[in-house]
C-alpha cells in the first residue's frame, strides 16, 4: 500500500469562501482518511476562518498542515478589517489568491507535494491584481508550460471529458471533426492510464452522439456516420480503447453505471448537465496533461455568502479527495 | 378527497415485454394505492403473463380488471405458440396494440377512464399491420383530432418540456425563434394548469439557456440575448410564468430541487439528458393536449427478453403513478 500522498489545498480569493472551505475540508476526516492535507494561504486568514467556524484549536492542531503565503505587502492585516471586506473585488486578494497558486505549483513541482485541490479565484479579482491571465487553468498552463491542459468532470465515478467547452453551440457543432475526436480519444486515454483508470475493450471511453438518438441512421443528422463512426474506428486502430457514438441520453447513465471508463463530450452543456444534475455539489473538475494532478471546484467564490460560515464544504472535501485518488 | 380514477393501462405489442410489465403495475400495492387501473389487452395473453410472473389467482384476483381485447381474428389463440414468437415482428401483433389504444382511447373519450398509461408498441409491427401512424403520439393525435400533442418528461418531480425533439442539433439550434418560444410557453403553461401543478411568479417556467453558461453576455453565443430574453419578457407580458434563460448546467438542478414548475428545454438531448441521468427508468412520458392524459414509459418493447420474466416493471408502474396524479 502506498503512503497517504500529500496533497495541497490553496485557499483561493481571501475574500470569497476559499478560506472557510479549505478549512472545512483540511479538518474532515474522510479527507484525513485518504491523504496528507496541507492548505496553502494566509495563516492569519486560514486561523480567522477557523474561529469563525468555531474549530478554536485549529492553530494547535492542524498548524502543521498551514504553508504559510502571506498577503501582499501594503494589504490589511486587521483579520476584522479584512472580513469587512468580504465579497468585494480587491487586487490584494486576487494577488494573493495568484501568490498560492504559484506556491502550490513550487511543491507540486519539487515533489513535495503529489496534487493540488483548489479553491475558487474571482477573475475581476486576478483582473484588479494585474494577473495575466483569466483563471485557475490558465495559470497552470502558463507556470507548467503547458498548451492545452484538459479538463475532465468526475461525479460519482462517472468521469467526462469534453471536446468543445466554451464556444457557442453552433460552433461546438462545427467543431465535431474526425481529427478532433481522434486526438481528445488519445488524450483522454493517456490521462486515464496515467491515473490508474481502467480502459479496456471492456470497458472503453464512448463517444456520445452529437444528435438525438445519434441521428438515428442519419435520419436526423449525419455527424454520427460521416464523422464519429470513422473517428472511433481509426481510434481503435491505434489501439485506444473506444466506443460509440453512443446516444447522449443513455451514454452517461450507462456510464455511472459502470459500462465506460469515460464519456468524451461533444460540447459543454451535454456533459455539464449530466455531471450536475446527478450531483451538483460532488462535479469536480480535474485538470490532466500536467506534470502533477489538479483537481478543483466547480463553483465560485460565491462573495455573497463569504465569511457567514454558511458555505459547504462538501466539494472541496471531494476534490482533495479525488486529487489523493488520482496523484501520480 | 376525490375518489381515486380509473386507469387504464394498454398492454403494447404482445410479443414484447407489455403484457408481464402491464399485469406486475397492475398488481403493484403503489400503483393500486392512487388509482383503480385496468389492462386493456387479450385476457388469455395477460392470464399466460401473470402464470410465467407465478401469480397463480391472477384470474381470480384481477380478472375484473381486465379489458379484453382479443386478438386480431386468424392469430393463434395458442398461448404457447404466441410465447414462441416472443420478440418477433408480427402483423397481428402489431394490429393487436393498435386495438388495445383505440379500446383505451374510447374509454377515456366517454368517461368510463380518466387517462391511459401505455406500455410500449413496436413500429415495425404497427407497420406491417398497416398501420398508418408511426408511433403512440401519432396515433391519439389522429384519434382525438388533435394536430400537435405537447410532450412533458416527468423524473422524480422534474419537469421538462421540449422545444424540439426528433430534429438534428444544427436544425434544433435553427428552431430557437422567439414565436416558437412564447408558443411553447403558453402551451406548457396551460398543460401545468390543467393538471394543477402550480406555476407562479416564484416557482416559473425556466427556459434554458441555448449555449454554455447562457452565452456569458454574448460571449459565445447570442441566442439567449437576442432571442430567448425577448420571448420570456412577451410571454411574461402575457402572465405567463416564464423566467429564463437559466443555465443549462444548472437549471435541471434547480428544477429538480422546487426552484422552477417546469423547464423548456431546447433541444431533445438537454432534457433527455437531465431526465435520464437523474433516473433512468422513473423518466415518463406526459402527453398533454388532448382531451384526456396520457403516460408512456419511455422505452422499448426490449424484444431481447420478452416473455422471460426478467423486465422490470419500475417505469411502468411510475406511468400508471402518474396518470393517476395528473388525471384531469
Amino acid at each position: 500500500m502506498r503512503s497517504a500522498p500529500e496533497i495541497v489545498l490553496t485557499a483561493g480569493d481571501p475574500l470569497g469562501i476559499g478560506p472557510e472551505i479549505v478549512v472545512k475540508a483540511l479538518t474532515d476526516p474522510a479527507v484525513r482518511a485518504v491523504c496528507r492535507p496541507s492548505a496553502v494561504g494566509s495563516r492569519e486568514v486560514l486561523c480567522a476562518a477557523a474561529r469563525m467556524l468555531g474549530i478554536n484549536d485549529f492553530s494547535e492542531k492542524y498548524g502543521d498542515n498551514i504553508i504559510d503565503v502571506p498577503l501582499p505587502a501594503g494589504s490589511t492585516r486587521d483579520v476584522n478589517e479584512l472580513r469587512s471586506l468580504a465579497g468585494t473585488v480587491r487586487a490584494f486578494a486576487g494577488q494573493h489568491a495568484f501568490d498560492c497558486i504559484v506556491r502550490a505549483h513550487e511543491l507540486c513541482s519539487s515533489g513535495k507535494a503529489k496534487a493540488v485541490a483548489t479553491a475558487p479565484v474571482n477573475k475581476e479579482s486576478l483582473r484588479a491584481a494585474g494577473v495575466p491571465y483569466i483563471g485557475h487553468t490558465e495559470i497552470f498552463g502558463a507556470l507548467t508550460g503547458v498548451k492545452d491542459p484538459l479538463t475532465m468532470f468526475e461525479t460519482d465515478g462517472l468521469r467526462i471529458f469534453f471536446l468543445t467547452r466554451h464556444v457557442s453551440l453552433r460552433q461546438a457543432c462545427d467543431l465535431v471533426t474526425e481529427d478532433r475526436i481522434i486526438d481528445y480519444l488519445r488524450r483522454s486515454a493517456e490521462a486515464l492510464r496515467k491515473t490508474g483508470v481502467r480502459a479496456d475493450e471492456d470497458h472503453p471511453i464512448a463517444v456520445a452522439g452529437l444528435n438525438p438518438h445519434s441521428g438515428e441512421h442519419g435520419l436526423f443528422g449525419n455527424e454520427e456516420t460521416e464523422i464519429i463512426v470513422p473517428a472511433v474506428l481509426k481510434a481503435r486502430g491505434e489501439g485506444i480503447p473506444a466506443a460509440g457514438p453512443v446516444s447522449a441520453d443513455s451514454v452517461f447513465h450507462l456510464a455511472h453505471r459502470g459500462r465506460f471508463a469515460a464519456v468524451l463530450s461533444l460540447y459543454h452543456d451535454q456533459g455539464h448537465i449530466a455531471a450536475k444534475t446527478l450531483d451538483f455539489e460532488r462535479t469536480i473538475s480535474i485538470t490532466h496533461g500536467l506534470p502533477y494532478l489538479r483537481t478543483s471546484v466547480d463553483h465560485g467564490t460565491a462573495f455573497d455568502i463569504a465569511w457567514q460560515g454558511r458555505a459547504g464544504a462538501v466539494s472541496m472535501s471531494e476534490a482533495a479527495i479525488l486529487a489523493a485518488k488520482y496523484a501520480f
